[in-house]
C-alpha cells in the first residue's frame, strides 16, 4: 500500500486481512463488486470467499459492473458460494454452472442494473466491495473501472475497499461520478459530448461504513484479444469501406459520430482500422476502452474517449504512464456510459458481436441453441437500440465452418430486426437500412452468409415466401439448422458436406 | 370551413379539392401523413389518392405516425396505391397486401421514425399531408394527434393542409411541438414531469410550402375497442390487486408513476379500475388518450395526460366540450412521448399487450406463428425497454381455449425477457423481477397458464431442464405446439382435448 492512498486517519484501524475481510461477510448476503470486463474488479477478498465457502454454505448473491478477471467468477461458482449472480460473466466454469442450474443467472442490460436495484426490483447489496487507489474523507477513488460501484455504494452498509497499490495512482481524477436521482426528482444526464463531466472524481461514501481495508498488489488480468487474422481482417474492411462512403455522401463527417464497440478481437480490428481511413477528430462513448484507443490517440486520430473500464492487452504501458492519456479519458458508472438518453443523444455509431443472426436480421447474442447461456446480453442492447447506426458483425461460419451464423430462424433473440442497421460478415457487408423483412433476407443471404450455405437458405426462404408472411417462415423447418448440427455436428446436409 | 381557421391572407388562393390536391403528388414520391391511433388523420386526400390509383400506378412509400382511420389505409392497400408502409397499421387489407408480400412494410418503433428520416436511413417525405384545425404565418394546428407530423415539415418540400371544421378549434392550445436537433448540436428534452411543455402549440411551417388547403368536415373515426369481459376484468383485477400491494409495501406511492397505457380493452378496464383502488394524484405519460383517461379525470383520479394522440370510443363529448379538459392534456410528437430519454426520466409503469409469451418471459408482439404481421410493434418497445415497471397482459388463451398464449417457444420475439417484469392473464399475475429463467417459467407456468396447458408445458420444461440450459430448450419441440395448431386447429394434442 502507498503510504498516501489511505488518507483518513480512523481507517487505519480498519486495515486486516483478505481473509479477515472476507468473514465480515454473512451467509445468504447480497454482494456488490467493483469490476468491468476484467478491469478494476476487487480481487482479493472474493478469492478469500471462495476459500471460505469451501468449508462453509454461504449461497451468496453476487453482483458486479460486468466481467471480473483473476478466474475470480470460476472459484466462486467452483466453490460453491453463489446462489446468484448477475448481471454479466464471462467464464467458464461460471458458464457450466449456470447451464447446469446450480447457480442463478440475471442477465441484465448493463443499464439497467443499477435501476433494478432503486426501484426495489431486487434485494440490494449489503456488502460492497470496491477497489481503489486512494480513500479519503469524502470517499473512495476507483481505479480502472467504475461499473455499478457508485450504485452498490448507495445501498451497501457495510463497504470493503480493496486498497490496490499496484493500480497507477494517475488513475485519480480520471473517473466522473454521477447516479441518477429518485424518480420523481431525477434531472437529465447533462452530458452533451463525450468530454462532458458531470460528477466528482471519487465515489462519495460516508468513511463510517467502510469496515475493513485490504491492502493488496495484483494487477488486472490483461485482455486475452485474439490477433487479427484473415477473418477479422475482412471484416473490418467491409465496415471501413461502408464508413468511408457514408462519409463521402454527406450521411457521416469524418469525425463519424460517437463510437461504441463491444470487447473482441474484430471490434480491435475495426478501430485499428480507424488509423488508416478519411476519419478524423474522432471520439468514444462506449463501454470498455481497449489497446486499440490508445494506438488510435497515438496516432492523433482519437481525440477523448469515455467508458467504464479500460482493458488492456499488449499496452499495459498505457497505464503504467497514464499521465499521458489521462485528460483524453474519463471513466463513468455504466448507467450513464449506457443510458439510453445520452446515446441517443450523442447518436452513438454501435459495433457488437452477434453469436447468430436470422436471415431477417434478429439477433442471437446470448444463447448458443437457444438455451445454453454464453455471457450474457451485456450492453449490446443498450447500445444497439439507441444507436444513431447498429453494426453487428460476427463471422459467417463457426467450428471450422460446419455451423453458419447466418440462420433461418435464430434460436434465441437478443435484439429484434429493428435494432440492426449494417451487418458484417467476412463474406460481406448487409446495408438494411429502410428495407422490409424479405428484402432484408435477400441481402442478408447474398451479402453475408457462406457460400456454402446460400443454396439452403434460399431454398427456404422461396417455399417460406410460397406460404406467405411479412417475415416468412415454415416453422417445421425454421430450427431445423441447428437441430441438424446437434445430430451430425454440421448444419450442411450429408450430401451438400461431401460437394464442398 | 370556418372562417377563422385560415388565418394567412396568401394562402386562400391555394384552397382546392382533395382530388386537384392529390393530383399534385407524383408517382413514387413519400408521402407523410398526419395521424395516430386513427386520431388526427389526413383523411381526404389519401382517399382520393386510393381513387387516383384505380386509374394510374403510382408506387407510393406512405409514413405516418402510427394507425389512420376511415378505412383509409385498406382503400390505399386495395387501389395497389402503395410500394411501401410505415411504420404502423392495424387495417385488415393492409395486414393482407403485407403478408402477401405486395407491399413492404417497415415496422418501427414508433420512437424511432423520424431520427431514421433524420439519420438519412430513410428517404425523406417530399409531400406530407396534414390535418389542421387552423393555418398561421408561422405554422399549423394540428388536431387531435401530433404523431410524426413535425418531423414530417421538416423535410417535406410540398405540404398539403386538410384544414378539418368537423374537429374542434378547442384543440388549439393543446400541443407542444419539439423535435431533437441535429446530432452534435442536440440537448437534453427538458420534460421532467408529464404537465411540462417544452415547444410552440402549433407545427412550424413557412406558409409558402403550402401547395394545397383542402377543407374537409369528417370526426375521427371512433375506437372499437370492445366491452370489458370476465377475461379482461380479472386481467385489471390482478394487476389493480399487485399494484396497491406495491403501494402498501412502498415500492410506489399512491400516484404510482406516470402511466402508459397501450391501446384495447384491457388497457381501458385497467384504467377504468384505477377509478375504484387506493390511487390518487395518477399522471399519464403515454402514446394515446383513451375513453377512460377522461374518466378517470371526471373522477377526481387522474390529474394529467401527456400524449400523441386522443382516440375516443363512446366518450364523444369529451371534444365536443374540450374546453374542460385542455389545460389537463397536452400532445406532443411520438419522438417525445416516446423518448427513451424520458421514459427513463419519469420511470414510467407501462401496460402493453402481448400476441404471445413464452414460458421463459419473452414477448412477441407481432407475427402470428412468426411470420404473419398483425399490426407492429408500435411503441411497446420504446416503453417497455425503458419502463420503470413494463407489465404486459394477455388472455391466457385465444380461440376459444384452442391456443395458449403462453407457449414454450414465442414463434417471432419483440421483446426480450429483460423487457418484461410482470405478465397477466385471466389466470393470475406472474411477478418476474430478480428471477432467473428457470424461476420464471414456474411462475408463468403456474401463475399465467391456462390450466388446460400446464401439464404439456410442464413435461416441456422438465425435460428440456434435463437436457440443461440456462433457458432451457427442446429445439425439436420448441415450436410444437404452433404446429400443431397448424395441423389440427389446436395446441392441445387430440387425447387431452377429448379428456378436457
Amino acid at each position: 500500500m502507498r503510504p498516501e492512498s489511505l488518507r483518513h486517519d480512523s481507517l487505519a484501524s480498519r486495515l486486516m486481512s483478505a481473509e479477515e475481510a472476507a468473514q465480515l461477510i454473512r451467509p445468504g448476503a447480497v454482494v456488490g463488486l467493483s469490476g468491468f470486463t476484467r478491469a478494476g474488479d476487487a480481487k482479493a477478498v472474493p478469492a478469500a470467499l471462495a476459500r471460505r465457502a469451501e468449508k462453509e454454505e454461504l449461497r451468496l448473491t453476487l453482483a458486479t459492473g460486468a466481467s471480473l478477471g483473476h478466474g475470480t467468477d470460476g472459484a466462486l461458482a467452483r466453490s460453491g458460494a453463489l446462489a446468484r449472480r448477475y448481471p454479466f460473466q464471462v467464464d467458464p466454469e461460471m458458464r457450466r454452472a449456470i447451464n447446469a442450474g446450480e447457480i442463478l443467472y440475471l442477465d441484465h442490460h448493463l443499464s439497467e442494473t443499477a435501476d433494478l436495484i432503486r426501484a426495489g426490483h431486487l434485494r440490494p447489496p449489503e456488502v460492497a466491495i470496491i477497489e481503489a487507489v486512494a480513500v479519503h474523507g469524502h470517499g473512495i477513488v476507483p481505479t480502472t473501472s467504475v461499473g455499478n460501484s457508485a450504485a452498490f455504494l448507495q445501498h451497501a452498509s457495510s463497504v470493503i475497499v480493496e486498497l490496490n497499490a499496484a493500480q497507477s495512482p494517475a488513475l485519480e481524477g480520471v473517473h466522473d461520478i454521477a447516479t441518477p436521482a429518485a424518480w420523481g426528482a431525477r434531472l437529465p444526464i447533462g452530458i452533451l459530448e463525450p468530454a462532458d463531466r458531470i460528477g466528482l472524481p471519487y465515489l462519495p461514501l460516508d468513511p463510517r461504513n467502510i469496515v475493513a481495508i485490504v491492502p493488496t498488489d495484483l494487477p488486472d488480468s490483461p485482455a486475452t484479444v485474439e490477433a487479427p487474422d484473415a477473418t477479422t481482417g475482412a471484416i473490418a474492411g467491409h465496415l471501413l469501406e461502408f464508413l468511408a462512403r457514408e462519409v463521402r455522401q454527406g450521411r457521416l463527417t469524418e469525425a463519424l459520430a460517437p463510437l461504441q464497440a463491444g470487447i473482441g478481437s474484430v471490434a480491435n480490428a475495426v478501430l485499428s482500422g480507424f488509423a488508416q481511413g478519411p476519419f478524423t477528430q474522432l471520439t468514444m462513448f462506449s463501454e470498455v476502452l481497449q489497446d486499440s484507443t490508445f494506438d488510435l490517440m497515438d496516432a492523433g486520430r482519437l481525440l477523448f474517449a469515455s467508458a467504464s473500464s479500460i482493458t488492456l492487452g499488449q499496452r499495459q504501458d498505457v497505464l503504467r504512464d497514464f499521465g499521458r492519456y489521462r485528460s483524453r479519458v474519463v471513466l463513468r458508472p455504466q448507467e450513464i456510459t449506457n443510458a439510453a438518453e445520452v446515446l441517443r443523444r450523442l447518436g452513438v455509431l454501435a459495433l457488437n458481436s452477434a453469436l447468430e443472426v436470422d436471415i431477417y436480421g434478429n439477433v442471437n447474442s446470448t444463447h448458443v441453441n437457444g438455451s445454453a447461456m454464453l455471457n450474457g446480453i451485456g450492453g449490446s442492447g443498450d447500445f444497439a437500440r439507441n444507436a444513431r447506426l447498429s453494426v453487428f458483425v460476427t463471422p459467417s461460419t463457426a467450428k471450422g465452418g460446419a455451423l453458419s451464423c447466418i440462420v433461418p430462424m435464430a434460436s434465441h433473440v437478443d435484439h429484434g430486426a429493428q435494432d440492426l442497421d449494417v451487418l458484417v460478415t467476412e463474406q460481406g457487408l448487409a446495408d438494411l437500412r429502410g428495407l422490409a423483412p424479405r428484402e432484408r433476407a435477400e441481402v442478408i443471404i447474398a451479402n453475408c452468409m457462406h457460400p456454402a450455405f446460400r443454396p439452403l437458405a434460399r431454398d427456404y426462404f422461396r417455399a417460406a415466401c410460397r406460404r406467405g408472411g411479412h417475415a416468412p417462415h415454415l416453422l417445421e423447418e425454421a430450427l431445423s439448422w441447428h437441430l441438424r448440427a446437434q445430430r451430425t455436428g454440421s448444419m450442411l446436409p450429408p450430401a451438400q458436406r461431401l460437394a464442398g
